[in-house]
């Protein structure tokens, strides 16, 4: 296995270092096919909505160029082996609801390698709940039970829990009431039900929501929670099972290399890594692009993967229209902080707590156990007390010691604050965003499409569901075009 | 459009007419693109499994063939629009929680093509329930109520309500529990619980199961039913939102039509409909098959897409496996009824119901209105009072007239138990044969693979789903043997 140079490991023995192994690290890492030749289309970016689109347009004979900043396939999704244990560094989690992703997963035959990250066998099987008032234990049940009558009354913005105004969470708009809180923040939302809020359910709906947001409760829109709540059924046991319970046993990167593979068999990839793309010219019919050390290509077609936060780190010629300059400026919310920590005591595999308002950790649940017998525990923060785990590992270690006494033998994490390719988590807009930029952001220029889950069309817009969804799409429109015969019909 | 010979409509003035109109139906009826060579693969059937794999493996480069016995595509779901309205002969819903049709759905744009069965808004806006000890009317929250009450002890094998027995409903038998239930039938089940159910709630559950299973309750097994209930969350409004609820407002044939124009555009596609392949010789290496009016194909693989209950119907040499031959023998039990009545009155829009167990039909629900203005339902029934609807028409119209008072305009209607292609209606299982043989009707034999809804290994075997997920599977098999360079590996 190869090392990234991305992410993080510490271990008291070895202090904090940088890089860690990964099967989503290509090498060689770089293996351009026609170098004389213009590609039928680049795709830029190897996430999942990438590589989705390279697969698609590969195995369907159009000469594709896949260029990657990282050294590794990905994106935002990406995990790392260590010690024989899979540590997600960002997306994780995915369930049969979710059309997308799981086509793919049946499709690969991995629709069994989902477990669960829950295990309330073991003997510290509770929840801590510490907010400004305190800190107690709880049980499951009781927390399942505090946390679903919060959410709830979060929810019912319509006495029927936001069912009749989002009725289709794939199309969030099929209802013109939910214009009604394109506006609303998370906060704004609190105060409205604040007098109907106990103070454990304030904290423990403020801290739910964050940790969906990772921004803070000011600028997180509330029309993205109601969006995943409607797509989890209206029901906070199923929005769990969907956001939060099932993983891939081997990690998401076994998951990732399949795409990445059935496009190399086709024999139509050719790719680079660790070639940033810094200038896109489609102002002369084609496409031609420089990236960061020189290197130029051309193509037909263009399928570009960047997310929201770094779109305009990419210089492009004609400029990108007004609409999506400023969303790219505006930027979302989500400052999601993930930090894995191997915790000594196996019987913690039962645990899960929230620490808020006054943590750089929000919420911490046990995720497993690791080969070594230990427990291995994935804490969340998010822009409230917003911290660099790597900056200074004291802290991070404190603010894991928050939830409680716990022995912590390792840590391994990934900044993605810090990160120069997403410039933050899975998207979350600010208030009113979404309604005035989102088709925006859909909108191709020319020969350029661009597709990522951050603005993806479906209910899981910035899960994996919705990369994979959005590369699908832009794919289809590609080999559409490129293709000699192209009769589809649209009825 | 073109007419099909399949299906049937009647109206008080013209009488009952064989064959209705469909875009299903493809003209010209074959277009061969190269005589002389072998096929790179030979797709048996054009129902959705087929129409997924041919466009999978034509659109990946493989010179593909399509053989059909019908004169259009779409198998055991295909939709006949007469008089502007379309009426869904077969296979009718679909949800966003069933992964690989809502994939499709997505990727061809018409996720936002989904319209609602129910209308609560008009004035006959009750539930008619007409059981052996009467009839009357009650609310839709009533039925719900009732439906709900007796389909949770139906399902409630473990106290909690199937979960603990079926906890992955795409892996029906991760927890071996499940087996216990292997040889359970529906009337059995019924006998486990009868003490606890009331008359109304037994009839209730009876009719429900049966509307599902389209047999009797002797012959149907249990297990099917709890994998509904399994893949729909557990749920019986998931449930009823999953099966019954949501359908396209163009018909499911518009949808299948993108299926078979995106291979069509590919340019690999070869097909031939009207041509029911009787004989398939794979005993020298590649395949060679004969069809009903003597002609001859060559291939290197076949998928064949045949349904279990005409699976004999096809001769294999070498014959086909003991398994598979027992189980085609054997058959599935569904011989659903399914019969469109165009109702005068349009207030009838918001009605529902149930006459069971003396009637021909079981149950019936408005689902839609035409534009005539006049209320479109549908009507069921099962292999419980059989009937075939065409064979004589008064008693079909005494059948509907049974729930309640009616001015019946319309009739539309494909008698499935006597389709040669399909012989019954979508998969149920007899009491243990899902156990004993599905691992032996998914098994390819050499160059054959068979792929079918019918064995589908997901939670939505016998839906739409499952046969978009079998042809997938199917298809990318195929294209890893059969192109040049195939490295993609299993992890």
């Amino acid at each position: 296995m190869h090392k990234s140079r991305e992410g993080w490991h510490w271990t008291p023995g070895s202090g904090l270092q940088a890089g860690i192994p990964s099967i989503a690290v290509i090498e060689p890492s770089q293996m351009i096919r026609n170098t004389n030749d213009m590609f039928d289309v680049i795709v830029i970016g190897a996430g999942y909505t990438g590589l989705t689109a390279a697969r698609d347009t590969s195995t369907t004979g159009l000469k594709t160029l896949l260029l990657e900043g990282r050294d590794r396939i990905g994106g935002r999704t990406w995990s790392s082996e260590i010690d024989g244990y899979p540590y997600e560094m960002g997306g994780t989690w995915v369930h049969w609801f979710q059309p997308h992703v799981y086509r793919e997963l049946s499709r690969y035959g991995m629709k069994d390698h989902l477990v669960h990250s829950t295990d309330y066998t073991k003997k510290h099987n509770f929840f801590t709940l510490r907010t400004s008032t305190g800190a107690r234990n709880m049980s499951h049940e009781e927390e399942d039970e505090l946390f679903a009558r919060a959410v709830k009354k979060f929810v019912n913005v319509d006495g029927v829990f936001g069912k009749s105004v989002m009725p289709f969470p794939f199309s969030a708009y099929s209802n013109e009431e939910v214009y009604k809180y394109a506006n609303l923040s998370v906060a704004d939302r609190i105060a409205q039900i604040s007098h109907d809020l106990s103070s454990d359910e304030r904290h423990a709906v403020e801290a739910f929501v964050l940790l969906c947001s990772g921004g803070t409760t000011e600028n997180s829109a509330f029309l993205d929670f109601l969006r995943w709540w409607a797509a989890a059924n209206y029901d906070y046991k199923t929005l769990l099972d969907t956001i939060i319970v099932f993983k891939l046993k081997c990690g998401q990167s076994s998951f990732a290399k399949r795409f990445f593979e059935e496009a190399q068999a086709s024999g139509n990839l050719s790719y680079s890594f660790s070639t940033p793309v810094v200038h896109i010219d489609s102002s002369k019919g084609l496409v031609q692009m420089r990236t960061k050390d020189g290197q130029y290509f051309s193509a037909k077609k263009v399928i570009c993967t960047a997310p929201l936060n770094v779109l305009e780190e990419i210089e492009f010629n004609p400029p990108l229209d007004c609409a999506k300059r400023e969303a790219a400026s505006l930027k979302h919310v989500n400052q999601c902080v993930k930090v894995h920590a191997e915790i000594r005591d196996p019987e913690m595999r039962s645990w899960s707590g929230v620490t808020y308002p006054d943590n750089k950790l929000v919420i911490g649940v046990a995720d497993g156990t690791t080969p070594a017998g230990k427990t291995h525990c994935v804490f969340f923060g998010c822009d409230v007390n917003h911290m660099h785990a790597d900056e200074d590992i004291d802290q991070t270690l404190r603010a894991i010691k928050e939830f409680g006494p716990m022995e912590i033998d390792r840590l391994v994490f990934h900044n993605w604050s810090k990160d120069e390719f997403a410039k933050g988590a899975w998207v979350w807009y600010r208030p009113g965003m979404e309604v005035q930029y989102l088709e925006a952001l859909r909108k191709r220029q020319g020969p350029i499409l661009f597709a990522n889950s951050d603005w993806a069309a479906g209910g899981w817009r910035s899960f994996i569901d919705g990369a994979i969804q959005s590369g699908t799409e832009a794919a289809l429109i590609v080999c559409q075009e490129l293709m000699p015969i192209s009769r589809t019909s649209r009825l």
